[in-house]
């Protein structure tokens, strides 16, 4: 996909304490990552988690699925920019795709698909995406995110 | 997939630091978990990674792809077992199967998938799994794994 | 200090995520291993944290110090044992002396000293570490700690 | 210290991984985050570690000894500097000074110091530091670092 139809980018800088002996990026810390371009997302469109999610909404967010494809390597030191869009909202789940680039690189060094679902904090059970979420994910993507849930 | 048709088990107990404030296991580091897991994996069919592997063949092991289920969530200082099979060989990679269970509960928190590729240390690009490395997993596993590349 | 005049010990072994391009671990993950050892010492003696402890006495420690010694260094999938023992009981604060041996050497890897102060939880201020808290640590130490603040 | 007195600074976010049940960083994580800032130094008097440093001399360096002070708590999402000065020039030995704050208050939440000692890569013994490494430390700093080894 190219890196226009994302809108939200979070930068980071490889550490030491990250690489392994292999000489590249562990391959969990590719989540953690992740994770940085996921709190950068609710940030931008005016949600930032958790105040503006678990306290506004009585709900949380639980990852469910994480699939990662790994096509290169980062190492120590580089600069990464870790891209973010939701490319599908569900009743209760909505689906991050994202692409972690060196930044001069073209092609990615990792893509990764991440699902979360939304759970009612007092039964803990899936509930429907808070409508303004959907409205504020809508409003903030350039490629409209694909509608229902996703097919196995 | 009943635990007993998994040979191979590591077991830790989860950390302070491994902890969110969602008070459960952030969701990179059932990575870090799995990582041990390969490792007994590595050990117990007689290649320690990584003298036993990388010295020996002068080829080493990438990832490729991790695909991670996220059914339920560990908490803090909880036993937690670690099983690894792999479930398939093909001409270069290995497919680990994993589930990571809370000791007392029959149903796992975390199910996962890691693809590997072996690779040639001096042109680092994909080589045939050593035939020492297919046999040995043979001759360890209780479930016969599928032979041949993953479908997509 | 002789091991024998720990009574506390908590082993584990060094994981690939946390050693470093020098081959070595990481100066920052000693500190979770030393975590893992004041979590069994708070089991050791029966005020399992944080429900042991945060729940029953309204309280919290905060660490307020930590200073290391690193004398060698740990290397991949090395068992490790981490020695630890209440070297001093202050009016609301502990110190923690740890070692970190690997399994089968005299000399340490590591030593430590931790300086943790109890808080209350309602005016997150310094407090009276409780009696039983004081008693207990006294009943389980084999070599009595030393009472009263530190020295600068 | 004032932060006027240090040069070199870099920046950061806490990230959710970091942050444990206690909602405050983990105590560990300082020293990841220090080391950032000791990578930032290296690269400011243009000695880029490990090829600045490692390959240039033959020599590496090696954590002896971290002390930190923790005075307050980073809370997740809270943007921090890490300020770093070196103090002190041994023979063989480099002590650096660190301060982490919130970048709103003049308070520091940490301080720490950490002594680095230079060993010859081939002997693994303690070495005199290399001139260079001395020269541009000097030229770098705006107050001088102490000369002579630390007092214990």
């Amino acid at each position: 996909m190219p890196r226009a139809d994302f809108v939200c980018v979070s930068r980071l800088r490889v550490r030491w304490a990250e690489v392994d002996m292999q000489k590249i990026v562990f391959n969990g810390h590719y989540l953690t990552y992740i994770d940085t371009a996921v709190a950068e997302y609710w940030r931008a469109i005016g949600l930032p988690y958790p105040q503006g999610y678990v306290e506004r909404y009585g709900a949380d967010l639980f990852l469910r699925k994480a699939s990662v494809d790994y096509l290169g390597s980062a190492r120590y030191d580089e600069a990464l920019a870790v891209y973010a869009r939701v490319g599908r909202l569900g009743r209760s789940s909505m689906t991050f795709h994202f692409e972690i680039h060196r930044e001069a690189d073209a092609a990615p060094l990792v893509t990764a698909e991440l699902v979360y679902v939304n759970a009612d904090c007092s039964t803990m059970k899936a509930a429907a995406l808070p409508e303004e979420v959907r409205s504020r994910v809508l409003g903030y993507e350039r490629i409209a995110p694909a509608l229902g849930a996703a097919q196995a």
